[in-house]
């Protein structure tokens, strides 16, 4: 087999996802990556880290040395490597090998293991393997169209955020457990979101009072951004956009009887 | 009566719905299901298991002989007796006899005892009893119809509780009771969904940011499976509207609950 | 004026809504009604109590006569006496009442008076005046056509309830907390409802575990009754529901293009 | 440049918001505002108040000054002085100013410094800034287009925390933290809006079911709000769709996005 051969049948191995090799080692792939987080996981159990810390850093150095040969693999088939190197998944799949590295050589790096469970993004590659980037897309594409609405609400719940927290701060004050701005907004979060974990609660009456309608103002505000996504993800399914991309423009989002591009008027060809 | 009418007769009885005895049968079963987890919870209680214990023991083993005699009947009459036997609502009237017999002969087994609180699961036959399977047909049926959607969601929320989990162990560490990433992503779920025991919260300032920033993250994550759901049901209403067509006039729109053509008044057939 | 004059001319001012008489003796009993229920939270503060409690009971004996007056004049000038006492207003107004009287008669009836907080229900009278009564009806409306998947809903979720309960009374037992059954099943709504007070909380990693998957479970249930609302709301609005009345069967429900009725196929009336 | 034209100039620069001196203006505002709010978010830590007060008071006077500079020349080149001077944003600036100034002249008002916090509702500028009014104001019309049915859910949820609130005072009392009615309430608030601090919670048995059926209670509220404000987005979209007409072939069905129509090719006018 040629050089160039060689190449192509790796690329296809690495990076397709059609049934056969591709798929098989994609998911070969998912299975390395969710036993090494699960390693992770176990190996931060105190009890289990003094009983089994050799042997479990015996299997972490085994999967180092199979995500660096995976990532000099990719590197290598890569028809633009630049490009691979510095996309998301190019350097979550660097992220995934340099921390071990690290810890042998630099002995003071011992917390920097944690950045190994990054490696769980690379799972997102899940989606392609199940042909579920369609969906992912539907819903990415209904977050992106609905971003400056998400903007506004996100900006009104930071103020209304402030604003609740600096008026417990002036009616609580340090006595009660905010002692400072920064604090009386984590408690103003805490409670809009209705999380409540209870660590910092009003005790005063009028504290609890203006706690109320900071609860009661929560309401409303969980309304917004589900409002928004449902119109967005109705209007995105009655709408029937398909596949369908303009010739000239290369946008999406024509509908069925469409035969006109909306985006720059060129004529759109029929739909299959 | 010969021995096949009396296998059509207990078979119409034990599983048929229609009024008549195929219904009482089943609102009788249902009340005693109910009775026997009502008993059980309050046994449960140590107070009053310690008072009426003996009492409590002879009414779940009636209710067990009841069991067994009804999961015998219905065995019984089956046509297709394995088909039952292995079917989901089979082995749920298994497991309701089972675990009093396991108590009397292996005398350690009595917290086997709780599995009994299982049998509440045969209360899904209501639903079949008061027609409201289509009810529960069509959100199954939205469920369904977005699991493609939901599993992207789970996965993105997964992974979002892995990256934060992963976060505050390295950023509060085990002196403020992050002592592992089991533990860590346990108060990241408990976090991310707004329930917020307050067993586990964050000390240190950045902590509380990188909480904060968890806690915003969840809001438009709760809106995502919402959306989803609410497209799909409204879609799922409208198609019922676009599919019923008129046998005289031929026109669309109809309701689900029109009995008549709201255009020419020709008797509609039922909505299938 | 004579006592048939009377009696409408007083009819008209207790039970109308239209400006002048009969709309301000609404707002002025909203007044009252707000006052006395704001006379008794302030009158349950211990401190209170103590130093203004004879001048609140001063006040209590003043509005409780006055209400005595308005239920005496609402009966006599009832068209149907037994209809109006029997109603769901007619009760509460009777409950307005009574608990004063009670505490005078009876000592050892103190506590009976916290009923009197339940004249809070006569404030929904409030719709009527300001014309929100077709707002109030819609909603009404679309929870009462989504009953059915409401009671689905509310079975399932019971059931998962019980489910995660006794799994929970299993695993961690009752020196965690979950002394009983009845007390899982708490611990399980606070949980599922994603309140979390924290009183009750999984020690053991296997019990963090279940309860996790409890928590993501809930996060499918909240989605629920959302879409289920949402899409029976855009159904109300888009059928453009209006007033129109079918002069055969009495039904509502039709939209603007129906000639015919959808219920019992009587032409309709053009609409307005 | 005569006094008017300097006035224009200037009217053009502080309030206007197109690219160039007007935008850098408002760009350079909102830096300033944001600086000016983190100033006393870590002035209100006490370890820094301690070590840096003395500088962080300089940068509050600085501040103070600018801000007296911008309010002073709004109110010189407003064409309608008194008309901003008692607009929301001109309180909101005059807001920014006055606590430093009266922190200086009397000694007992430094707690009124927090009102200085509120400079941070001027940030809401920015929506014009990045011509976002127009997603601001659709989140605003639905709103006041549902603020009828939100006002009757607001009533029904307040009498729904009336009637659980009195419940639970009844049943639990004093001995387990539900000492008055106000602070029945706040507890009711608490666990309706699913916020559960756990600062109070039920201990009796029937407190704890009263509890459990306020939380399901919660759930069906909980889906109110926010299907109404799905069924208003929506229809606020759909209307935008169905508003939106070619003028070559006129018809109907134009997405908001279109600039070409669809059906003939037409360059579309701008959407309303």
């Amino acid at each position: 087999m040629s050089n160039a051969n060689f190449k192509t049948w790796l690329h296809e191995i690495i990076f397709g996802t059609e049934p056969g090799p591709g798929r098989n080692f994609d998911i070969f792939l998912i299975v390395v990556i969710l036993s090494s987080v699960a390693a992770l996981f176990v190996d931060s159990v105190a009890s289990i880290h003094q009983r089994y810390g050799d042997f479990l850093f015996g299997i972490e150095v085994f999967f180092t040395i199979l995500f660096t040969l995976e990532y000099g693999a990719r590197i290598y088939c890569s028809p633009n490597r630049r490009a691979y190197i510095f996309s998301f998944y190019g350097l979550i799949d660097l992220l995934a090998t340099i921390p071990t590295y690290l810890s042998i050589f630099i002995p003071g790096a011992q917390h920097l293991l944690v950045i190994r469970v990054f490696r769980v993004l690379r799972v997102f590659r899940v989606f392609k393997l199940f042909h579920y980037m369609s969906e992912a897309n539907v819903l990415l594409r209904s977050l992106l169209a609905s971003r400056r609405k998400i903007s506004v609400f996100l900006v009104s719940v930071l103020t209304v955020i402030v604003v609740f927290g600096a008026l417990m701060y002036l009616i609580e004050g340090p006595e009660n457990g905010f002692t400072s701005l920064p604090r009386s907004m984590y408690w103003a979060i805490v409670t809009v979101t209705t999380v409540g974990y209870g660590d910092i609660a009003p005790h005063t009456p009028l504290g609890q009072l203006v706690a109320a309608m900071a609860m009661i103002t929560s309401y409303a505000i969980i309304a917004i951004p589900t409002g928004i996504l449902s119109a967005e993800l109705i209007q995105e399914s009655q709408r029937m956009i398909t596949n369908r991309q303009c010739v000239n423009c290369a946008k999406f989002g024509h509908d069925k009887e469409a035969n006109y591009c909306k985006h720059c008027g060129e004529k759109m060809p029929p739909p299959q």
